[in-house]
């Protein structure tokens, strides 16, 4: 078997095993990160012309994991051409990006040998810079509106915040992520799950144009011509997880997508948070499950979910207080000497006394303070509530 | 100065003290529980016929507070006659217990020297019994229809689990929770901040009387007479916390009292419950507060409470799963060769490896588990969905 193209070709061998191993494989991985995609590909032609592999694989347990998966590589070799994909992209305006590109993004590098072996790439941003900050935004495709709107509200708050929204490209929570930042002006990434040729789904179409016009970008890690399969969906969530800095669920029901992003975002160590919502929506029944089970951070406004991607101090979230109450700064003493006194009509310092459970000094000190803050007034020997 | 009654009757003195000093009052605790009620009455007597209290009490910090700590009870010793307001109760119906009868609540004791000098009960069940397996439910006021719902729905699984169920007989979440159980058949405790002989709110009067005469009951630690003061709200708070095995808070802005109920359950290593609500509603960003901090569980339903409240493991929540899909169980390999079939249509085996990216065997492997499924099934040498 010979390869149509030249397999010394960086860029074309990168793209070769984006096509011929599934998205994550980390045996492929490791091939390509240890021997480089072109030395990686001309032992797997080797391996395929021989019609035993144990002469070339050894034995063993490692062998034979390494055995099954050249085996499921095999079939895609026939017909391989990545420059036809290549091709196909750069028709569309695309570029790829190979992990030796400046551009590349290096938090990329956390996934180890489950790291893409390629990005195809629509619109102009630097990837590297403009992921540095960011914030990926996930959830049910069947949100809510109060999905959808809590989506909108904190994803404007981050976009003037300057941190970048990723997503999925999908109905619900993402499309509601997309179009905020579109509203808003800042930068959004889509993860696709199949190739970026074909913008997937079809009545986000519009959308996902405008998010490239904006300066945004639509990618993925299969090439063009790839379908967007569940197993990629689900290899795609480790992807927005390991680009963002931080991954925000909104909705989400028990065996929803949006919790194997949660999950990839926790093994990558990076924080997660969740957004409560009624306990009667199966919408948010996910998220609760995740603040329940401590994977996700509580998050209520964009201001929490800053303080949780953000740098530290710089992002942090103000504390919360409810409004200041007339009584706030009042010592036990003239709390006591205030409720002590009856809703209408005056009273005498004994009554105050006996009532409050105060001194006498007591209850004349806590009349002063009272007074000085218009809460109670003397008339005569007797005292009364208000001015 | 002489007091109109017998002061070595146990029960009147610490009658006496639950008119003397206000609930929680720590000094008068260290007091009572170190010389018990009738002695601490005696000396406090004694010192009040003193003009000037150092020679009784000394000089230096702790002497200090204690004098005026004496000071603000003199006052109440003037007409002091706790006769009355045991025969008050009494002709309502109620009794009043104090710590050294058998069914005044063990878990009281928790509370040191903050602990009640009595307890004054409407209702004719035995507190200790009761209270040992049960939740307070608290919350706002103010409460939504959604927060009244939820209340509810817990209280009512709850109630079945054999949980009883405690709250302060307030508007919103309180009586939601109390009318719960008169629904479903339970026990139920409202823990007042005024004297019983008045039930407050006067619109929650019916209820009440229900709540007794369901055999719930209607407590105090403030005698008949006492009025509802705002201090009084926050003690009575300290008191449900303690009597309960877990503190719930449905709903709750954020300068509810029902936060202080839950702070105390905390000091008193009381599991905490926060029941989480929609972002937009002011009156679950104080529950959000709590589970955001870790002071308190996020709860959605009956279950994970009494997971929260109950014995270990007897009372345990089942995990969380969504419905069975019917590709659970299923290898990597047979899902990676599902979702390489076509929507429509039928394929070959050759197609199937290329494009899920399996070997030849593997997906000979897999479609024999697929077909026993019944997810694909074979027409001639093809392959197609479905049956």
């Amino acid at each position: 078997m010979r390869l149509p193209f030249d397999i010394t070709h960086p860029l074309l061998a990168a793209a070769a095993w984006s096509t011929i191993a599934e998205p994550g494989n980390s045996i492929a991985g490791a091939l390509v990160q240890n021997l480089g995609a072109s030395e990686a590909l001309a032992w797997l032609i080797s391996a395929a012309n021989n019609q035993c592999l144990s002469p070339v694989l050894g034995s063993g347990t490692a062998a034979r994991h390494l055995s099954r998966a050249v085996a499921s590589w095999v079939p895609r070799l026939e017909d391989l051409d990545p420059r036809r994909t290549v091709e196909t992209l750069s028709r569309v305006g695309g570029h790829v990006l190979i992990p030796s590109d400046p551009r590349w993004p290096q938090r990329l590098h956390d996934l180890g040998t489950a790291s893409p072996f390629s990005l195809w790439v629509r619109g102009s941003a630097d990837l590297d810079v403009q992921t540095s900050r960011s914030v990926a935004m996930v959830g049910a495709r069947a949100a809510t509106a109060y999905g959808e709107h809590i989506t909108m509200d904190i994803t404007q708050d981050l976009c003037t915040r300057g941190f970048a929204v990723i997503s999925g490209g999908a109905f619900g929570v993402d499309a509601a992520a997309h179009r905020a930042v579109l509203t808003q002006g800042g930068y959004t990434l889509a993860a696709m799950a199949g190739g970026v040729d074909r913008l997937y789904p079809a009545a986000n179409h519009q959308m996902l144009r405008s998010v490239m016009e904006s300066g945004g970008s639509v990618i993925s890690e299969v090439p063009c011509g790839a379908l967007p399969m569940k197993q990629r969906f689900l290899a795609r969530n480790r992807v927005i997880a390991c680009l963002a800095s931080a991954t925000v669920v909104v909705e989400a029901a028990l065996r929803s997508g949006a919790l194997s992003t949660a999950n990839h975002a926790t093994h990558l160590n990076r924080p997660v948070g969740a957004v409560p919502g009624p306990v009667t929506s199966m919408q948010s029944a996910g998220c609760h499950e995740l603040i329940r089970s401590g994977a996700a951070m509580c998050v209520t406004e964009g201001a929490e979910v800053a303080d949780l991607a953000g740098g530290m101090g710089v992002d942090a979230a103000p504390g919360k207080a409810g409004a200041d109450a007339t009584t706030d700064g009042l010592s036990q003493n003239e709390l006591s000497v205030l409720d002590s006194f009856p809703a209408r009509g005056s009273t005498t310092v004994t009554a105050l006394a006996r009532n409050g459970g105060v001194s006498v000094p007591g209850v004349l000190s806590a009349l002063g303070v009272l007074e000085t803050r218009g809460l109670v007034s003397a008339c005569g020997s007797q005292w009364r509530r208000g001015k």
